[in-house]
Order: C-alpha cells, then structure tokens, then sequence
C-alpha cells in the first residue's frame, strides 16, 4: 500500500473520539466496554455521537494484546468445495459470532504443506483455538502440532494425545450403511474412500467390513481417492472398467457419491436398478441429485455445538466426543 | 475458560524467550521480523531454538497495534454452501496467504441483519479491507456502510460512492446465454433469477430482456426466489404447474438450475428434450448434474485477483472492474 492509500485510510482513534467528545481517552474505553467505571448517559451519548461523526470502531486488537486473548477462532478444511465442509463451518461461525468470537476459515485444498502453513499461520494471529479437519491420517500429523493445546480435531475418533477431537461414530455409520444395502440382497458391497491410499485405519472402512463379516458375506472391493466428486468418479469408472460392474456402493462421502453417479450415468447403469448407493454426509447436495441419495446423515449442528464447547471449556466435556449418525432413505438404494 | 484453563493454556511470550536465550527482549524481535538490526548467526540460532523449546509463536497482535493494519482481510458471502462462494473465497485465501494476510470469512445466510453483525464485527477487528458479495441491492445497503473506505463489492457491476467493485459482466452474460436458447429455436425463455422480488436491477435480467428483444421475440416468464437449489427447485415446479410448463430456462445461478433439474426429473421433464437449460456460475456442480449443464462461467481467479488489488492498492485499479464469462457448451441446452 503505498503513502497516499494510508493518508486517505487513516482510521479514528480513540484519542480522536476523545478530544471531539472532550472527555479523557478512559471515557471512551468504558463506554464501549460497558465499564468497568460508570459513564453519565449524557455523556456516554456524546461519546458515541463523537464516534459516528469520526466512523470510529473500537478496536478489537488493543483489547487482545491486553488480554491475551484474541476471541478468534480458526477452522481448516480440506476442502471448502465440499458442502459439509460448508454445513460445519457455517454452525461452528454461529455460535462463535454470538459469543463474539471471529472465525478465521482456511481451504487447504488437502496439500499437507498448505495445512502446515494455515496452522502456522493460525498460531501467529494467536486463535484461541485450531478447528483441523484433516486430510491426514493423526499418525501424519506433524507432532509440533500436537505440543499446542489449541486444536479440536474434527473427524479423529480416537483420543489425540493434548488435544480434543470430535466425530461422528464412523464405525456405526460404516456398519449401517452397508447392512441396508445387504438386506436389499447385495452379496458384496464396493467401497469408495477418500484419504491416503496407505491409511486404511478409518473407522467407516472398519465397519463396511464388519458388515460383510455379520453377514457371513465376502467384503467388496475397495477404491480409495480423494474425498471429492472427482475421486468418486474415477473410482467408479475403474470399478465399472474392471469387467466386474459395481452392483452396490457404500460412498465413503456425498462428493464421491456424486462423482460416481456420474461415472454410472455415463455409462448407461441405471441407479439404483443396475447399481444401489448409500454414501456418507446427508449434505444439501445429496437431496438435489436424480435419483435422491440415501445417506448416512452426520449431525452437523451437534458436532459444531461439542466442538465449540472443547475448544472455550476443555475442563467441562471429555477429551473424545462422538456423535451418531442417521441412515436418510431415498431413492438411491433401492427402497 | 475458568482459571484453571487459562493457566494450563498460557502462552510463552517474547520475554520468556529472551529469558531463556539470554538476550534482551528486542533482539528476539529482531531475529523474528529479520530485523531492523542484524543479530549474529549463533545468537539467532539460540533464540530460536529458545523459541522451539518454549513453543513460542510471535504475535501479530502487538505489530497489528504498532502499524494500525492487521493485516486481515474479511469476506461475506450469502450462501457459503453454493461452490460458487467457496471458488471465490478460496482464490482470495490464495493469493491474501501468499501475501501474509488472513482472512476471517461470513456466511450470513441470505439474511440483512446478520449481514449488518457481520460488517460490525470485522470493523471492530480492523480489517484492512471487507469484500462483501451482498444478498441485498446496492440501494439497500445502509448508507453507514458506505462511509467506510474499505469496501470492495463482488457483484455490483456499476460505480459505488467511496467504494471499489469487481463483478462478472452480468449484462453481456444474460444476454449470450439467452441468446443460445433462442438459437436452439426457443421463441421464449423463462428465467430464474435470486435476489429481492422487488428488485430487477440487475443486468442478468436486463441482459435476458434484450436477447429477446434483438430476436423480435416477446421476453418469456420471470420467476424469482433465493439463488438456491431450493429456490429454483420451488421456482421451477411453480412454472410446470402453472399449465403452460417452460420449454427453455435461463437459471441465474448453477444453485437454482440444480433445483430446476430436479423440479423437471419429479415432473417427469427430459432435459433437454422437453426443457433446455443454460444456468450461470460454472461451480464444479455443474459438472456433475445429468445431463452436465451449459453455463456461463465466471472467472473466479480474475475476479478474486482484481478485488485482490482493489483492496491492497486502490490507487492502481480503476472503480469498477467488469470480467467477462465465458459460455460453456455441455449437455443441457441440447446442442
């Protein structure tokens, strides 16, 4: 920015507020913060006069230095395409702007080095707390992370060593998911999962197996991509491509669900005649394709409430909060 | 946070590092903004290893206070579920985080009076500059907002008193994506369109009223709702129901033609058979609808760049910026 930007930019101060209100710079403090001194109403009105003629705001950065906190919040995702990434963050800001805090929202678009930077970056504008949905497994995480107190982990199942997490019940919602398409007659069911090809410690993945095993069934096959409409499109025109046609899907998330209706379409398998399909988010998108989807659906509104609760009173809820997730009957199975 | 809290969260400060090196206060400065003075190598490599072990992170809070800029940027968007607001939130994180700005975003659901908490709340944080995508017409807008010098309006195609504004040309994007209907042999073409009913200002419709007219053509039905999938979802069955269903449709969003979509796939419309479609956005949605959907494409990374430069060096860039879309030929408008 150069001089004549910051000349024209200059902002009021409360010093300004001040002298145009004729009161002590203190004054003006209390009136904003409501105390901690009483302030006569005449002059309290004067000073809010004095602050609309100058467009003054009081200034939220004074009062973190002064307390240490700075009331913001920052919240990764691997994805912020993905409109579940949307649904979480967008309860998580709610209750956060009713209690005054700012919420500082980072896309990472699932590169390791970008997540490092945000966090890094997070650190310095000193968050009262990291929100991370990440696209790595806890065992990649970087353990320098991990010395911090400040993070909830969003989709960790298990205890994470000085941190919280919050999740939904992956293992049920896996076991679930797959059961319904079982007792539509499905002798094995096919797996679409995101994440690193190496990390199959995923609680979803864990129960779609279970589910087989109940049965006495052989488990399908499973594809791993990204957590993306793209991911679930390349991953399904392999498993149409194989010369074994998919007869029943568990989509480990609406965008792959989305990605491998797709794939389906194009290649003329009808849906859910030909192929059934249950995925995994319940987000608004799995309502607005043809056939609708049967989902699993993740209680957004609760996972936000319990993150938000371990980040501002860690002291009051347990270190791992999981929350369950609700089989949503569409169209898309076969019901 | 109770006491106890914030004791176990207490955070190393710049003093306890130079306590621990062995230096004074200003030279862990230094060594953390590359100075203004050097330090010898081994005396910055003490500090920070000092800052390693005591997990100490430099606060952008004290250097938001010495320079008056926090260097935070505050973005607000109607509708944070529409890919559209995530594209272009994500080029503006791009290119701000490459710049060492963060950037605190709002979603403020389509509604004024969050809109009006959200503008207060990112004043109050001092951000250098609110890129603010309304729900609401310029006309609307409270006049107090405009006394600030930070603004730089999304979508607002004209001159905004003491304001910069980037938006798609959404006159000339109207009218080629009508035009291409009318191509197809459409005599009329129905729109839907978001925004307030009582406003159709914007050029999208103006754009739609002249296609008509250069074809000699009387403009077809307008229907208008949120720009949502559930808007042009209860937009479109409106038009079905109304005993003389559309033949062709101009969506004014990618949201409301996957509403549309679904509306035509429950009332048993082929697309694009009986009912053609060219929507507006070019979101990764409408990749995966079926058929895919001709869109007009907006340039997300031109328009986040140029509002980039609106905000961080007005002085350069001229009042309004105006970026083309591009028409984007796939599967619904049945060509």
């Amino acid at each position: 920015m150069n001089n004549a930007d910051r000349r024209q930019r200059r902002r009021a101060t409360r010093t300004d507020v001040a002298r145009l209100a004729n009161v002590s710079t203190a004054v003006v403090s209390y009136v904003f913060n409501n105390g901690p001194r009483a302030v006569a109403p005449a002059t309290s009105e004067r000073v809010r006069e004095a602050a609309k003629l100058l467009n003054y705001h009081p200034n939220s950065t004074a009062r973190a230095l002064r307390t240490g906190y700075s009331k913001m919040l920052g919240v990764i995702v691997p994805d912020s395409s993905n409109p579940f990434s949307a649904g979480i963050y967008d309860e998580l800001q709610t209750v956060a702007m009713e209690r005054g805090y700012s919420v500082l929202f980072m896309n990472v678009r699932s590169d390791p080095d970008l997540e490092n930077k945000a966090i890094k970056q997070l650190l310095e504008r000193n968050v009262d707390a990291i929100f991370l949905s990440s696209s790595r497994s806890y065992a990649q995480l970087s353990m320098a992370h991990l010395e911090e107190s400040r993070f909830v982990f969003m989709d960790q199942p298990h205890r994470v060593a000085n941190a919280k997490s919050v999740s939904t019940d992956f293992f049920n919602a896996g076991l679930t998911a797959t059961r319904h398409l079982i007792e539509h007659r499905h002798s094995s069911v096919d797996m679409l999962f995101g994440g690193s090809p190496d990390d199959r410690t995923d609680a979803r993945i864990q129960g779609w197996y279970e589910a087989h095993q109940n049965a006495n069934l052989p488990a399908g096959r499973i594809r791993q991509a990204f957590f993306t409409r793209e991911g679930g499109y390349h991953a399904t025109l392999d498993l149409i491509d194989s010369g074994r046609p998919p007869r029943a899907i568990f989509a480990g998330s609406d965008m792959e669900a989305l990605g491998a209706m797709r794939a389906l379409h194009e290649r003329g398998q009808r849906i859910p005649e030909d192929v059934a399909i249950v995925s995994f988010d319940g987000t608004v998108d799995s309502l607005y394709t043809w056939p609708q989807l049967t989902t699993m659906q993740q209680n957004t509104k609760e996972i936000a409430g319990c993150a938000i609760k371990a980040a501002l009173t860690p002291n009051e809820v347990p270190d791992v909060q999981i929350i369950k997730a609700d089989l949503v009957i569409r169209d898309s199975c076969g019901c």
